[in-house]
């Protein structure tokens, strides 16, 4: 009789997809992984946080993003990798599943959630692979190793090289995955490039997964693309003002706890995360669908501050932003602190400094640079040969914003003191 | 000083919509009721209702629909209609209103919550624009009448006919956006037609929109997207597996509740639908997050049709389905209710039989047909000018089928009842 | 040493092909064809002949398509077909090379050409398959007999009906790719029909490409798609009106010469057309470019017939045109001829009736309908599965047509003749 | 009455464009310019040259790129500029008719011809529209100096310099289409940026038509993609070699005409090149489809150069490249013309050398860099700006390639000699 590794569905199933037309699925293994309530999880946790709230298409979740990792580790391995030399088919199946499973650890609004809680989804998705769940279940049958095998690959510790670099270099499929995916249901122009040559042109390599030079103009574009979506959507002001007040909704309702405040409703999802006392189904309970339920319903809270937080993340009336430069934000900032307390806006809560800096493509500074496989067999890193990658490599473009409630600020009565703050944050 | 009414935005505001690529937003009026709590509920109200559990793609909500209308009525009323003899331009603000709104009373799982607890969404719908609401006070701001006339062009009941027919016909600008959008999120390759050139074709005329001859197989095109729309995506036998599900963990709740069961947490949002004693208030709190909530929250109560059915919705694990043909569908199905009720499978919660039939263009049976403006200046119904209209309008295409736990039943002990069931579902 | 037949390129050769996204070539036969001096000849031959003058994207070559079909048939076998039991991979190279050379014996403008000179552009695919052509050198380079199994499938008489299907049926590679490269260069959105799902779910089954039921659907749309295209584009009748003309250029030129008529410069590539003496060298040495160069030489010529003929066709001139009904199109074309010659307008190369009907999907009338693989493995003719091919199969639109200069009548000094003549045009 | 230059069409007529989806036209001087046989000729001339032997979508002509960019034009100035202060909407029709004419004057495969009789297209333009054409005939009951007012635009000497500015400056309407149309054509996945988007930013300022900030990263990938694409496309070296051999071809009968060769039969539409005596009625009889009749006859030649250049060119037998360093390039390649001449092959005609260096965005060297409209109103140059385009502004690519038929020198009999030469090659 087959082996489980080894048993294929009576028939492939087909999920539509509009971004990879659609995903193929062959493998027992990968059908009953989907299956697991673990998995299915996912459905409720949108793939770009808070992104929805600027740009209203992006309302797709982290289910959606990985049957298409899954589906373009699919096509490396079973359409260009297959047969190859330096690639062992038998690196397939665990490297079909951290595919799929990459992103099992993820909560909801992952960063803010993450930050507030001081969580790690990485150390999540570990958990869930390893500990009492369908996943873990589904997995054991392959083999009592497989769970840990799937966890090193995607915790990049697995022996094989050649199959981390698939799922985490700076061009594997996940990152391939997401762009196209973000700028989908964004509908923004960038995040476009040529997928089918860049897999096309894939080259398993001793520890790489590496590029031929003719295909090294896809790359280009495809860095390209990264840097447009890192500055037009990934950091986009309005989100982030979005996550801040997220963040402060979850710290004001922890430090409300904490402070043993009547709750007229007993958070209970939350308690476990606010007492730091977090069991591994606490954390696969959660999703994004509670977060909104309790967010609603804190909007009828006695609580001022949580009350007007919730109400203005679920009705999005967001924090308003400046620029912050480098030179003055220490005393500008400072400055601002004392006049919002001065005037009854808790600072704490309401003024928010944050800065991102694209993660652009640094060869120096990464273990996994892009590799190119030049005509004559050597390997060449992707800025040595393309100029545009060299030019652009390492740039660095730092954005400093302040966010605060411009509503409350401009119906503040003294005047002297309404200017005052508003000249400081450079909108008089 | 200008009137709210005519007042504009600054500088034209802007959403990146993937499917319009631009929405475009310059009336203050239109910006205002956007930001509306309301308006804004429609973002955790899905636009395909449970059919995400089968094309993982369609994970858009009405309000990503919503302003997809409005566009396409803006473009219709500002690009097209704007200066023609037939058309009255102080008509503008209360039909793009009525496009941004139209769908405002929907609830979550529209159908199978309106269903369960004898709800209108459109009723609602009313009820939002007239009752004591965020979007009634912009409304109001226009003229104390404004609320009632938006509300009378979604009823259907206004005096001018002909603003009536942009929303409510058989090819208004509420279809042509569901059928793009509904397409470009599941990724169906149907639902494309030519809108670009419809909305160039589109002309008032008397108490219709009507569409030029020259236009007309961009129309035929989109008859066809819509049939194959129903077909593929609308009526698919999964999407309705879970409806049904859905429908009965509701019904299910109101009867434990009816029946005085002690729920381990009190369902608060679900009791005025269960004691039918909802007011305005009531039924805007409710979205689909807090149905995922409860559901997850009933996951782990006492009664186990309730736990079941919750997690079969929640975890994706629905309902196997069997055709029914009308003959002998009566017999069958009685049978098959005995059968299930003599083996302990409660027929009420877990045999279902449903049926839907193709809403295709019926030129005979509808107020509103497809006219189409001859070059002579007459108008000839659609169907009397294409032969391929002719051909398919009023064909009928009725499908029925039953659902139920096949897992349960397969796992029954008595085999020869469990032989003689799955003989009856045609499984044997 | 590996054989002729079996030989690969050291690497694979890609073409970036606007419909197809690549055109792949391994085989070493293919890439020699490619490069034979007949099969380059074809891109000097328009895909659709004179539709360029109407839609002015549609100026791509038999060439671009012949490699679109040779590619979607390279996907079926290798892709689809490859190591299923009803499939004989031995036949794989016959049927890639009939894909690829399929259209080889087309001459410039296929059809007036064909029309004005009785010739068959399939006599001319054989004859260059099987005559002294670098072609043919080729093919023999895989058997003595290969030349002719190739001629074999392209006309239909191959042994293999499986073979023949794919290349000839109601739902072949060439018209799969002919209709969405059409549609893609035109740029109307008609012709978009879901290939990849069609080619996914296509089987080999005895003497059919067969497909299954769950593909049904995107069946549908292409037999729509089709009808479509035909209607829209291939049936224009502006392009009609212009391959009208260029029937009388030809007509003309033939009679002159035959009358002995002095040219300017002699005609010396169409010699052997008029007087019928054509060899294999004079047929492929003519394409379109020789057509535009002698056309434009004949605008200098003597005869006014022949000038003002090239004059419009290449200056883009046409004849309006009227519709003719079946009724009464005897009576007055007749009329017309009469009136046209009294007003010294020679009615044989200026008055001209043309009927298209539509070439739709018609399940009696053809060898090779399209039969649904069913989920209980009997096959079934797509009209008696779906009720909307149903609905259209067989449905005939006749479309009949009047051509005339609509310039040099309206010139007319004489007014009542002027007069009689519009309205006997039906535009008075 | 109303005027000439104000008469619009009765209906609008639209042309389906695969790009632009529609062209509209509404004035009637604008549809009588499209009848004129001297833009009719444009469909005689391909838009690409050689490079549809390279990728073979790219069959499509100056014509359709024509009308694009008049329809590009039309959508700024109709729906962008009309109504803003700074725009004078009398330069409407000016700048619609230069945007429709500016390529009129290109001759067939415009760079190598212009190359070998030293010709300019630009003075061409110019006089097709003060010559005695149709053109200026249309353009002349506008008013007495409108052709050269037309021809100004086209020219830059036009006093409006905002005018100027929108059809030559480094984003301008013509590139703008031709970036995105190749890109359509060929199937490459460079060449897409945000058109909608760049248009919509657009704003007139004083000379120049200046982009809002909020529109500069559209502007960075309209920057990257024209990078892409003539790395990718327009300098792709096997079109360089097609360019060569044709560029041979017009030297080689060039000179055999001086020499009195006697030609088989008389090459007539060159004889006013050869002998630089052209009339612009010479000039405009001149298309690609009369070079590739010639080329054809002349494969027939007794000549063995021109026979063996236009079999190559016109069955695509083209010359093989290698890299040419600029360090030894002198030496090298005087050695290899005289090794060439020593084995009988005549280096003038079989050895190229050529490089191309990418005509990347300078701001410094350049009068019409882009210009960024702050929101303080204030204008800043985009690479101060744009720290992308600060980084790639300037750079240079050199690509050094020279070109010789392989198969001749693979044949050589003397294989030392051979040898040498390969090695020389970078072949060994």
């Amino acid at each position: 009789m087959v082996q489980y590794k080894d048993q294929k569905l009576h028939e492939e199933k087909v999920f539509k997809d509009p971004v990879h037309s659609y995903v193929h699925v062959r493998d027992q293994v990968i059908w009953d992984l989907i299956s697991t309530r673990e998995f299915q999880r996912l459905r409720r946790i949108r793939q770009l946080g808070t992104t929805f709230l600027v740009f209203h298409g992006a309302e797709h979740t982290r289910f959606n993003h990985s049957l298409g990792v899954y589906e373009l580790m699919r096509r490396v391995v079973d359409d260009r990798f297959q047969g190859r030399d330096e690639w062992d088919d038998n690196e397939r199946l665990v490297v079909l599943c951290a595919a799929l499973l990459h992103d099992l650890g993820h909560g909801p609004f992952s960063h803010a959630f993450e930050n507030v809680f001081q969580l790690d989804h990485e150390q999540y998705t570990r958990a869930i692979l390893l500990g009492d769940t369908e996943v873990n279940a589904v997995l054991r049958k392959v083999s009592e190793d497989f769970p840990l095998k799937v966890s090193q690959v995607i915790e990049k510790t697995y022996p094989n090289r050649l199959v981390v670099s698939l799922i985490s270099s700076q061009i594997d499929v996940d990152r391939m995955d997401y762009l196209q995916r973000d700028a989908f249901y964004t509908g923004v122009t960038y995040g476009h490039f040529d997928l089918e040559r860049i897999l096309r042109v894939l080259r398993p390599y001793k520890e790489h997964a590496v590029i031929k030079l003719s295909g090294m103009h896809a790359v280009e574009d495809y860095i390209m693309s990264r840097y447009q979506m890192y500055l037009q959507v990934y950091f986009h002001p309005v989100s982030r003002s979005a996550e801040a007040i997220l963040n402060h909704i979850l710290q004001r309702a922890k430090h409300l706890y904490m402070s043993n405040y009547d709750f007229d409703i007993e958070p209970r999802p939350f308690v476990p995360f606010f007492t730091n006392n977090i069991t591994l189904e606490d954390y696969i309970c959660l999703d994004e669908s509670i977060l909104f339920t309790y967010f609603q319903l804190w909007m009828n809270e006695r609580d001022e501050v949580l009350r007007d937080l919730c109400t203005r993340f679920v009705n999005r009336r967001l924090f308003k932003y400046s620029n912050l430069n480098s030179e003055d934000d220490v005393e500008r900032y400072g400055k601002l602190q004392q006049l919002f307390a001065q005037v009854g806006i808790d600072p704490m809560y309401y003024l928010v400094a944050d800065s991102t800096s694209d993660d652009f493509y640094r060869p120096a500074s990464t273990k996994n640079p892009i590799m190119i496989l030049m005509p004559d067999g050597t390997l060449q890193e992707l800025s040595t040969v393309s100029p545009i990658v060299d030019a652009v490599a390492g740039k660095m473009k730092v954005d400093r914003k302040i966010y605060y409630p411009l509503d409350v600020i401009e119906a503040l009565e003294d005047e002297a003191l309404r200017d005052e703050i508003l000249t400081l944050l450079h909108r008089k």
